[in-house]
């Protein structure tokens, strides 16, 4: 059992963890090590890719064999691994570590079984604690290492009876500035955005994370479109700084795969209502961010067609982990329930 | 120009009128008279049909002559009308006040013109003090006094992507248990409850207002059915404790008037989704509660059908007023835009 003071220690290491790149190939750590009398003797956090992993960091703030018989306290399994940089096993144990208390379990691959090695080298290891926590700040990480796949997102702005346009199709605009302004910015928050071929088609959208002003931010998402129908020419999305990825839509696991192959770990998919009941269909969304404005439009343009569902028992359901106002919209973001 | 301490007086008047009957054929009314020292000498609040007026319970508490010279701060502008007490203009008169101050204008027909006969009297009148918020208090009773009609607040309950069943029909239950719980109390807070001829063959409803054990609450609300259609003589609304009102919904705007003559002055229209529509596309609708469930269901089951709107500027704008979480679901209170 961990400690109380352990459990303390764990969410300072949640905190240092926070210091990390939120963007980066490599999930965010953190790392405290602690005497036998119970002080701090090293703190550290991982910095991205190629750079010290948390424990390392942590180890090396402490003064010689100042660690020997000590806790190491950590956000995420150590890894068992060398990769750019050894495993952290192997300096745990050069260290003289005692004891090692970790959050989250390294969802497997090559750089798991530390835990099991460590034990196996006579060291106390506690596993588990803070857990959930930590998963949860590890998100689009642990998604993507644990189903090989980028996290998913979906997101639509829609009147309050679920529509995304008027009977005449027009659209512009349901919600209000502070919503689109808002949808920017998680835009730049994640590495790739898509969309369907019929929405390029309908609405020649430019794909851009861009601040009210119109000026783009300083993270762009990569542009991805999901369809076999062809990306006119003078489409704006063909003047985006990244460079466009279209995937067939056929098979929407299999295109996950070979977009994560190609470095995207978080999608942001904007729609249209075909693209977006099509992975709701296929379960393959890990959360949604739904702008409501307070508007009623009737008629048959909704956010969401056919997700599959025949009867009340088959109902998708979610759990609302935020609701706010942007503006004079309601902005809720879900998650699937039991996730 | 009202001073800040008559002001502040006015909100002391507005928690007077809150003691007064919230479903009662009059409006709730709260008077304060202070001395021109700014000493409150009276207080009072209008108990209900055939008791006195606000201002009289409150000149009843002052001491004989001590009211001469003093203001009456009043929520709602004083009648000048006799039905079964007689006009409070006459009284503020008699007891020699020389100063009224007023929230909520009176919005007409016989009680109305207090303002001028006292100001002909002699008597400085101001009006228009926290109007805003009065009239807000009043809701109901000012809707059904201005426009001759019940007010109309709809309510649906729907999937986060505007559905009230699934394909199959299925539709117990999309919300849970408090978001039912909180709908049958704002039921009991109505004079009536509606729906279609179509829900009462299709759900047989009870249009009963009842506790989370089935008991049925205190106050209980009129059973209207808007429709052509038979209702079968077994339909549980027939077991309904008061009378069921039945219309044909043709012309709902008449249908209205007739409810108002048979007293009601709050209408509680829970659906179907074509009744909702036509209440929506004949702009009745003084409020709206909607309750989302955080579940996805897709398909044709849409709270709202067509709702007369072809391009996004025909769109019917709302302002959300309250936004909750009722147990796992999200409660949006709105009303339409610029009312």
């Amino acid at each position: 059992m961990a400690s109380q003071r352990e459990q303390q220690l764990m969410r300072r290491a949640l905190e240092l963890a926070a210091n990390g790149p939120a963007r980066g190939v490599n999930p965010r750590v953190g790392c405290v090590i602690v005497s036998p009398d119970g002080t701090i003797i090293g703190e550290g956090w991982h910095r991205g890719a190629g750079t010290p992993h948390a424990e390392v960091a942590a180890l090396s703030q402490t003064a010689p064999d100042a660690a020997r018989g000590a806790t190491a306290i950590v956000t995420l399994e150590p890894c068992n691994h060398t990769g750019r940089t050894g495993p952290c096993v192997d300096a745990l144990l050069d260290a003289g570590i005692a004891r090692v208390v970790y959050a989250s379990t390294d969802p497997g691959g090559d750089s798991s079984g530390g835990g099991t090695r460590l034990r196996e080298s006579g060291v106390d290891v506690e596993g588990g604690v803070l857990e959930s926590e930590v998963d949860a700040f590890l998100g689009t990480w642990m998604t993507t290492a644990r189903l090989a796949r980028p996290h998913v997102t979906v997101k639509w702005a829609s009147s309050l009876d679920g529509r995304t346009a008027a009977a005449d199709g027009t659209s512009q605009w349901i919600t209000g500035a502070e919503s689109r302004a808002d949808a920017h910015l998680l835009r730049s928050q994640h590495d790739a955005i898509a969309v369907g071929t019929g929405t390029v088609l309908t609405d020649d959208p430019s794909l851009t994370a861009r601040d009210s002003a119109g000026a783009l931010l300083a993270e762009q998402p990569v542009p991805v479109v999901f369809g076999t129908r062809a990306i006119p020419g003078g489409a704006r999305l063909r003047q985006h700084p990244l460079p466009l990825i279209q995937v067939d839509g056929r098979d929407l696991a299999a295109d996950l795969r070979l977009l994560r192959e190609r470095g995207i770990r978080s999608l942001f998919i904007e729609g249209g209502p075909t693209l977006v009941s099509a992975f709701v269909r296929a379960g393959l969304v890990d959360s949604y961010v739904v702008y409501l404005a307070p508007a009623l439009l009737g008629g048959d343009r909704v956010a969401l067609t056919d997700i599959g569902v025949a009867s009340i028992d088959e109902a998708r359901r979610l759990t609302i982990t935020d609701i706010t106002l942007t503006g004079d919209d309601a902005r809720l973001t879900l998650s699937p329930k039991g996730r």
